[in-house]
């Protein structure tokens, strides 16, 4: 669901207080247009924006169908000025969150080539406001949200470590978070992977390690009843590489925070 | 300014309903920390969000410097739990901007190779909700702003020119337009450059031209009064190119649709 | 563009937590009508406080018609309830609106008998929450939008020039402003004008000058590619004399300060 | 209370995405001062602008002050960045309610030639936005607010009596109104007066009549326990032949929907 | 009216980022039905919820509805995945708003066991967030909203009295409150409430007293044009006697703040 | 964290436009007092709203402090006028959550009569608009919050079975829910419980169960690494049964949507 308050606060973000050249008689069709090869998201939000608008939407691509130069993504009918009101929105939702998607497929599609399971996951470093746009389009290109906010999993991290030890610090959430709720815990060294599996952990974050540990990591894990999470600066070049060494998730920032938008391009009238 | 509302929405869709994790007593120190060279931007938001936390902010460097890995960009101190909750979301926001502004700077810095006075601008193709951010992450890398929102230029598309003529669209949209906002045209050819001018364009756009008909319709536009801009398309490997042109504006969407994030981390603690 | 946040904030206000007399059943009709001479505008806001409501409008003036006291200037249908609810924001919206065309369009008529092409324009001197509405109004009224916000045109002012001097403050502005923005230099004095017009304005206001200085300033203009502007404290009476000067622009904080509300009526039932 | 949600979209609606002119280094003081005799309002509103944007607020006059040319109303302390960007709502603010408190004043005075205790009452047609700031104003100039809102108190009109007959208007309403809440009835004609207190009304609303004819009516409402109130049209000329009737409340929507601004200037620097 | 922006918020906090068992093709048929008996309200802003959703309303009863085991209250039809993203508020606001109207009539009930005409009213011990619709809820059980909020009507409390005496505090307040607003006086003793009576009040507010002194207290206020109005921590098992005093009023803020939701269920599919 | 906007909105709704007896002069100091026994909860929002006010919070309890009548829970001072503002607002808002946490700490000391382990869980049976307060609420009278909202975890329920059958939805879900959500399912019968935990759940909803199957059930799944969950019109008085049946987790809708507020009184003044 986009909350119609954002809608309206994209509008007259890009509206301002008297759009001039938008005054224009008529009734018009929109077609957004791929320009680029790539894995589409954020058709609902565009659609939305010309649901706000009152535009009808005529046709739509589910999110994530694979699209080429040329294909028609979303295809809009009603009064001109509304129909260009929306244009830029609409374009900029779609083409930011199509470029997660198809970065997403690109990093799935890399680890497919060593692995038939492991997750290529998202992070929380998201676009503040778009946490929700960004993450199903993860999920559009066949990822994995990972955490949706600070909320809906616990993750220990090295500040906690210090100050509770590592089992301490397991303990001390086990205590405080609800039966609903996963527990992460993020460690440094091969060797603290398995002593946060049996203290407790869900899943084992193996943060910045190479390949190499994170295959010994997950290793030493395979007795537990836990899943192992590769994270860290891991680029697209470098998922087969941690895709092969059988860790059940690879988790990667980029995917939301750089993956360039796709190219689409909005046309009017008949 | 970084409207209070704004800030609330991001730190509601990260922090969630109960974020057990930050429940950390105490004060502590907040540092905020290249891991990458470049240009910072974002920091007024970054700061914005610590300040509806309560947390002070100690020392920030300015939007606009140049930092190298291990430099400091910001430094708060306050309660622990605080600092905590507005990390991810400084740290998501400055990495955004300073990803912007850095490559602006680094298209600047390619323009000045061939040209002293050409400007690198901006575009209409921001995040939606972070128009302002965006806006000044451009200026932040030494760019120009461009039009801010469809109510601060006129700009005459291919559309109106379809319905209306090249000469009867500016004429018409003269007449509508405030004296206190300029007006630009977008032609798609060398010959419809000078007609714009002649017919009242304060800028004329050159959409998707080679450099060679950038620098022909330049030429063209000589004995005019009016500035030419060149876009569509355009990557950082083409900017001298166009720079060379001695067109006045070299626009680039790709400036804030698709630079990726600055690499910055915050460490908490003494 | 009425944002939907906006209107219902405007209900909220005037209905409070439970309206009993609205609580009437059955469909009804109400029309907006003119009880005195003017110039309409407010009517898309109007009609968006009624479609918010679920009510459906029938017919509608255009903004910047002229109607006598009888004239309809809207007709909607729809639940009473609905209707009555409506009412009181609607013609509050449009009354006030419809003062501000119509106190514009006196204005334009007595500049009209001195000059063909002077423009009368607005400020920023506007209704907190209504820029957008009020500046569509003073268009209504044959006026000019002048500037929508701070960002829309760069203004120097007195306390710019004390700082920087008035060709210094011309050149610290210009290398900071857009190349899509004006650039409008305020001047006190007959002498003043040439200057920043030399120096780089693209407007030239001045200020609180008598008509006599005004039109020695624009003969002094004439030979700059500038325009000119008269501003401070002008009221309907002073127009002719302004408008007989060649000043460009005759701009008029009244006209949204002071306007008094059209005066309109809203009948319900057959 | 002034919401900061209301403070935040008028600046937002006037700054724009980025406004140049306004980044001005330094500390400043900034004074708002009068440059007409009247009386003031919207202090506390203009107030809570700066504190807004954390400029700080060293002196300030009492809602209700009387002013002329040349008297300091506000004094604030704080960036001059901040200090500019809340110059123009706070003055666009403040001039417009004490508009409003001044024409209110004026009612006031002409009253009292004639009564010492009729009251000078507002209506519901205020500013959409500005309910409760006009609503205060009116009080600062000495008025009565009237309704506050649909819910504040039961109003019974033409439309309701149509339907109902005028007893049976009185009794539906009565029936479903908290004992909290006053019941008021709008009659056209003499005769109806006395029915409509005899019949429940806390309030007989005399709407549209002459002096003549309230007076008329205000005798036949002697031996009933009610108020009588003359609405309708009336200006500041009429109000001394309203108060010479003995009603009770003369109330005038021009108060709020047709006061000039009070003309004041804000100055910036030692 | 139930705001836009209250149902988004409302939405959002129960559907999070990303709520993937709502994923469901199709179109259902929604119905929410009764599982205990009692007395209905909140089914306006339930039909919201639907509104807001796209979601049609089939058919509803009315609020103050008496419902057993079984009884439908709301059908509505559409988009399977927005019957189920409405379901939870819907169920949330109509069970809470039914459990208010059900201990309203149970209230009234036990009144009119002992007087035809005392009114069983609520406070402004209510939900934040939920003024209007628990306020509503009274009504629909049969009760009287009692003030809507602070502005709706005055009360004199123990705080005025201590420091501007009995009869000062009245004067106070009686000069500075609109005609169309009443004065009601809280007083802690029988003696006290003649006392305010005559001072001016219109209502007699009598604290935390038995039924007996609110017998002796109405006894004495016969003579006044007063109402009486019991109030502090009365219990349904106390009405009986205190509606047996003849006082006018009695207010329970256990209506709207200890009342047990309705147990309602929600149903899809055919 | 209680969003800024929200306790506005909470403000707004309880002072109206005009809130005369607010309206006291010099400082004050005001105390939230309990009139019975309890635990507390909601303190943070309180002392929230008198932050946006401005008023001082010298001193105020945890969460989840029991008290009993005359213990004083937060202590405030500031200006007469915003204590008195804030009063209404805090008072609902810490006694709703206290009665919120009192309720849950009677069922979690009911359920250790006969556990020393299970867990008293929260619903999704909130009041709209106060989830995390009222899940807060849980956590500060010992409780558990189950799931915050639907995207924090995965509930298959009986519409789901019925389309998909019961391993067809649990495999469905299983392939669209992230590794970091866990996922529940609800079953009606014992035979069912050990067929959803073969299949693949992380918790098993034991839904209207007797404590018996209950037991039967908990026995079954006894092999399988889940959690059991009884829920479905568990009263207080049944917690103990259920409690001796082993099960994991027993959940109350009455939690949150029947408790009772505390009683808690607001003192000003020396």
């Amino acid at each position: 669901m986009i909350p119609d308050t954002q809608i309206e606060g994209w509008l007259r973000e890009d509206l301002g207080h008297h759009d001039v050249t938008n005054e224009v008689p008529g009734e018009t069709t929109g077609r957004l247009v791929a320009k680029a090869s790539g894995v589409v998201a954020g058709l609902e939000a565009a659609q939305s924006v010309f649901d706000y608008l009152g535009v009808g939407v005529v046709d739509a691509l589910e999110d994530g169908a694979a699209v080429d130069p040329g294909d028609e993504l979303l295809r809009v009918e009603g009064p001109a000025r509304d129909v260009l009101r929306g244009e830029r929105v609409a374009v900029n939702l779609a083409g930011h969150a199509s470029g997660i998607a198809t970065a997403t497929h690109e990093a799935v599609e890399a680890a497919r080539s060593e692995s038939d399971d492991v997750r290529i996951a998202g992070t929380r470093k998201t676009t503040p406001g778009l946490r929700g746009l960004e993450k199903r389009a993860v999920v559009a290109g066949g990822g994995d949200t990972h955490r949706l906010d600070l909320s809906h999993m616990v993750m220990i991290k090295d500040n906690h470590v210090a100050e509770l030890g590592l089992e301490g610090a397991i303990e001390h959430f086990r205590e405080r978070v609800s039966f609903a709720t996963k527990l992460e815990v993020e460690v440094e060294t091969v060797d603290d992977a398995p002593r946060a599996a049996a203290a407790g952990a869900d899943i084992v974050l193996l943060d910045n390690m190479t390949p190499d540990d994170v295959a010994a990591a997950v290793d030493e894990l395979e007795e537990h009843n836990v899943l192992a999470e590769a994270s860290g600066g891991i680029t697209l070049a470098d998922v087969p590489d941690y895709a092969a060494t059988d860790v059940d998730v690879i988790s990667m920032g980029s995917l939301t925070h750089s993956a360039p938008s796709l190219d689409l391009s909005f046309r009017t009238g008949a």
